[in-house]
C-alpha cells in the first residue's frame, strides 16, 4: 500500500486525484491548496487543507502545479526526509528536497476531458533506487507504460516533442488552410494523417518516407511551389525537400 | 449490378480486385494486364486477357496503373463510348475518351499489407451527373467516405497531403534521431503523436495550437536551439516557429 499526498489542485492534479481514486494498493492521504475555494469537490472525501503546515507525512508528495511555483512550494514544505517529486517535462530533478523524484506523464490533458491513464507513458526518475522503486509501483497502478527517463533525457524529449507533436500540429494547421480556400473538406485527409501516424509506430518513419521531395520530382515540387501563395509556405516547403533529401542521400 | 474491368494488376489494382470481389452488386467483367505472368493469380476465376482489343464493353472501365502509362492506354483501347476512369490523384481528369472519370481512393497502399476499404476517403470526378451516379455507387460499395472531387480541388488535395503526411512523416523522422542521439526510446512519444493527430481532426489545428512557439516563450526556445546539432534542424526549428507565431497573430 503507497500512501501518497498530492499537492495542488490543477489539470494534472485533478487527473492524478481520479485515476489513484481507483487504483489498487493506493491511498490518497491528503490534498493540499493555496484556496480553499479549489479543495470543494475534495472536502468531503478526502483530508484536505490549505495550511502547508498541516500537511503530514506520507510514502510521497506528488506536486502537480505550475512549473515556476515548484520550487518555491517545496522550499516550504517542512517535514524532514519527506519524498517529493513533480510532475513537470521540463524541469530537471529538483535538489532542494533530501529525497526528490520526478512522476511525468507525458501527454496533454484538459480539465474536463477524460484521460485513459493506461496508455499514458509514465517518465519516473529518482535520487535513490528505492525511491524510484515507490514511483514504479505508483505508475504501474495506473499505466501500462512505464519508462525511467533521467533529466537530461527528459530534455531531449521535450525538444523531440516540440517537432512530433507542435510542429506536426502546425503543419496540420497549413494542409487545413491549403485546404479551405480551395474547397477542399480537411476531412478527406484524416485517414491519410492516422496511417501516417500509425506507420510511423511500426518503422523507423526515414525508412517510409514518400512524396516527391524523396523521389527527387523536381516538376512536382516546382508545381506545389507555385500554387503556394505565402512566402513563408514556400519557404517551409522548400527547406523541408531540401532536409528530406540531405536525411536520405 | 455494375459490370467493371480492372486494367492493371499493380499495387492499386490487386487492392481493388480483392475488394469488389466482396461487394454486393458488383461483378469484375474482365482483367486486362500487359504481362501474362501477372494475370495468373487471377485466371482461373476471372476472364483475363493481354489483349488490348479483345476487351468488351462494360459499366465502366478503372485504370490502375503507373501514372506516365495512364494516357497511352486510354489512347489504345477502341470501344466507342466506353467509360474509362483512372485512381490517380496527382493527374487531372482525362479528356482522351468519350466518357473520363476519376476514381481515386485517398490512402497509401502497401501491396501485401490488408487494407480496410470502409474508411478509405474515394475522391470521385466524372464529366456528367449520369457518369459520376455509377462511380458514386460502386464507391459506396466499399467505402463509407465518397466525395465528389474536382480535379482543381485534387490539385490542392495533393499539395495538402504533402504537408500533412510527406513533411509530417519527416518531422517524425527528426523526432526519432533526437531520441536515438540521446538514448531516449521513441516509442515514449507515440501516445503523444496519436493524440495530436486525434485532436487535429476533432478541431481547427490551429485552435489547439500548443508549445513554445506560440507561447512566445523565448527562453526554451532559445535552450532547443542550443540543443540541435544540424545546422538544419535549427533552420527547421526556426521557421516553423515563426511561421507559427506569424499564424496565431
Amino acid at each position: 500500500m503507497i500512501n501518497l499526498s498530492i499537492l495542488g489542485t490543477g489539470n494534472v492534479a485533478s487527473h492524478l486525484i481520479k485515476v489513484f481514486r481507483n487504483a489498487e494498493n493506493i491511498k490518497i492521504n491528503q490534498i493540499y491548496t493555496r484556496r480553499e475555494a479549489n479543495l470543494l469537490p475534495y472536502k468531503k472525501e478526502y483530508n484536505t487543507t490549505t495550511n502547508i503546515d498541516a500537511l503530514t507525512p506520507a510514502d510521497v508528495f506528488i506536486i502537480a502545479v505550475k512549473d515556476d511555483a515548484i520550487t518555491n512550494l517545496i522550499e516550504k514544505i517542512n517535514i524532514p526526509n519527506q519524498f517529493i517529486v513533480h510532475t513537470s517535462g521540463s524541469l530537471p530533478l529538483q535538489t532542494i528536497a533530501n529525497r526528490n523524484g520526478v512522476f511525468y506523464p507525458l501527454q496533454t490533458f484538459s480539465k474536463h476531458t477524460e484521460v485513459d491513464f493506461t496508455s499514458i507513458p509514465m517518465c519516473l526518475e529518482a535520487d535513490t533506487q528505492a525511491d524510484y522503486k515507490i514511483l514504479e509501483e505508483l505508475a504501474h497502478a495506473i499505466s501500462d507504460k512505464v519508462f525511467p527517463i533521467s533529466s537530461s533525457q527528459r530534455k531531449s524529449l521535450h525538444l523531440s516533442a516540440v517537432f512530433v507533436c507542435n510542429f506536426v500540429n502546425h503543419l496540420y494547421a497549413i494542409g487545413n488552410e491549403l485546404c479551405a480556400e480551395n474547397n477542399v473538406p480537411f476531412e478527406v485527409l484524416y485517414a491519410l494523417m492516422e496511417e501516417t501516424t500509425k506507420k510511423a509506430s511500426l518503422n523507423a518513419p526515414k525508412k517510409v518516407q514518400t512524396g516527391p521531395a524523396i523521389r527527387h520530382d523536381e516538376e512536382t515540387i516546382r508545381q506545389h511551389l507555385s500554387q503556394l501563395n505565402k512566402p513563408i509556405y514556400k519557404e517551409i516547403y522548400t527547406l523541408l525537400t531540401q532536409s528530406i533529401q540531405a536525411t536520405n542521400e
